[in-house]
């Protein structure tokens, strides 16, 4: 009988798939890192392949057999998760032999990833996972009814411990999928705990777009096509209602309720957001990170959400806090205000913790700066 | 500073696409039911849909503009869920302008909701929304951690009352996603929760294929190419280790651990587990429900699983059940087997509930199913 209904769905596939393609391997990885892709397009007078696996997503073309095979294997690369595209006569298409998929706003890309180094801090590996729990809570403060993505460690169902927790915010464009699918982050902490590296802790990814209820397609707008462009991302209306998704998680998880097992940390927006929050309630956060953060209070003085700002850090410094870290990849397009907002830190005297990366501003960064922030935490 | 970010994302997200393409909307939704793509293939020669918007997946010829902008626009269709994809001259692609897409087994499609009618049960309302958690459990029988995905009502943690399960399992070559991607599953609970169609429960969608840890791409095996084809997917393996799953369900959430809360459902291999795991607990399961179920006792006679199975059937129908639901589709491949089994139980004299829909073996039908058989548990 399983024989009998694995023909019949097989045929019921390639019905629906009507070219029928031979099963490809794709991407292939070999054991001295690098990759082959393996796209079938016989009809295709050029296929080209943009990855991250290039520097500056440099098109590579694929080269072509007489079947309309076209090929391209990549130099040893270097363990971490990569992304890419095919195009197909200049279409922007994906590799079908590979069905791990990532959106990025409005950007659809295959990934891989190739082990060995620190790519298997993104794998699942054989150890005890946390739960991911995709959970609506209320801010009265937006009026609306909103999504948020709680991490729990292994072991938090079936223990009593209180836990401390990481907000963690997501950059524009993003949503509350974000470090779940792009930032790996089930997978860091998972692999992070269990080596004994971080703490267990609770990791609690919210929505920083104050106009959604929920990431794209989550939300009763339906299906629509994402974009960087919302209104009240970065005026201070997401930090005035932040204290809703606080008193949701206190009141909803076995959580530790103290500034010593409270963080915050986000990217780029996320960044902003994380130093807004952090110093608008002053005395919350004793760990607060900063990932490629987009803040410039020079160039925005007149903006209401920068008002005091002086003020506010000064007063944050002197509450104390255990932990404010930055990290900025050298060719970021914010590395210069990165500078000169650690000059204003250093003004205020406000002792801060800097790393800096090759690179720019990308989730290959993103997951990099997570996996070091999260075992300074909570110690 | 806000328009600052955003012109550097957009030249950042431009600069990774670069081959840039106007936004298009693709699809759009008319007022009429009808649907419109658009996809800008200026060196294609030839661009089709294949979708299940038209009978038999019968691909449709785009037509294509002078600036190599191809359209097709649908007659008006009727409100469900739709899936498709693009063959860019018979490369299999996706719509570039659509980032809804679901994975089935090894294939991956765009999807859209037609509103209005059915469709509508499929979409996110403004309503009170459930939870939905991944998380894993001990199997002691198939010696694994396993994941598992679980849907608990709006209202299940503030509350302290006990709910009554679900089980809902996938077909063969589906995992624990299978029911939340493609079957909607959150949302036509939702819906029909808000509505007082169906009691509040929770629903368990567990994996069948005992050799998996976890869905392709969540386990420790990496990302791989998805198959329909695993060992000890019907053999009795996975109904043998049935019980580790009620165990952890029973022992993990606030449920009503009674024959009368418990209820049993699956889609084609899915309907064969429900059907013998229903019968070897034979007390175990008020409510069963199989769709569009994988039963051919008569066929694999010599099977392991199937012995005995009139005396179980017997000892099932003996000890009494509320519902023994089953569906099938007018051209389902599998509706000679399900008259078979019909026969069958109508020798044993084993009472059901039989709706027969038109269509065939695929997820249109199955969330219908679900969508019927939701609201007649636990009354």
């Amino acid at each position: 009988m399983k024989k009998h209904l694995l023909s019949a769905l097989v045929l019921l596939l390639s019905f629906t798939a009507f070219a029928q393609q031979e099963p490809l391997v794709s991407p292939e990885l070999h054991a001295d890192g690098s990759v082959t892709f393996r796209i079938l397009a016989p009809n295709a007078k050029d296929v080209k392949m943009v990855g991250d696996f290039v520097a500056n997503w440099e098109p590579q073309t694929m080269t072509s057999s007489s079947t309309g095979l076209w090929t391209l294997t990549t130099k040893p690369l270097a363990s971490d998760l990569y992304s890419y595209n095919v195009y197909i006569d200049g279409y922007k298409a994906t590799d079908p032999s590979n069905v791990y998929l990532i959106r990025d706003v409005a950007n659809v890309f295959n990934v891989f990833i190739v082990p060995g180094g620190k790519g298997d801090l993104y794998r699942v590996q054989p150890i005890p996972h946390g739960s991911v729990t995709r959970r609506w809570y209320d801010s009265p403060k937006l009026g609306l009814n909103r999504r948020l993505t709680v991490y729990t460690p292994a072991g938090y169902e079936s223990s009593r411990a209180k836990y401390p927790v990481l907000y963690l915010l997501h950059g524009m464009g993003g949503d509350e999928e974000a470090w779940i699918t792009l930032g790996r982050t089930p997978q860091i902490l998972d692999n992070l705990i269990a080596q004994g590296k971080a703490k267990p802790m609770i990791v609690v990814m919210c929505n920083g777009n104050v106009v959604q209820e929920a990431a794209p397609g989550e939300s009763s707008l339906g299906f629509y096509q994402p974009t960087f462009e919302l209104p009240h991302t970065m005026d201070g209306v997401f930090e005035e209602s932040f204290p809703d998704i606080i008193k949701f998680v206190e009141g909803n998880y076995r959580v530790k309720a103290s500034k010593t097992t409270r963080a915050i940390t986000g990217l780029s927006m996320g960044g902003f957001h994380s130093m807004n929050i952090s110093r608008y309630y002053p005395n919350t956060f004793d760990y607060v990170g900063l990932f490629s953060p987009a803040i410039h209070p020079e160039r925005d003085s007149t903006s209401k959400v920068f008002l005091n700002i002086y003020k506010a850090l000064q007063v944050q410094k002197d509450n104390g806090l255990k932990l404010y870290w930055i990290g900025i990849g050298k060719s970021d397009f914010l590395y210069k205000d990165v500078a000169a907002y650690r000059r204003t830190l250093d003004l205020v005297g406000l002792k801060y913790t800097y790393f800096e990366s090759e690179g720019g501003h990308n989730w290959a960064n993103w997951r990099v700066y997570l996996s070091e922030f999260v075992p300074l935490l909570f110690k």
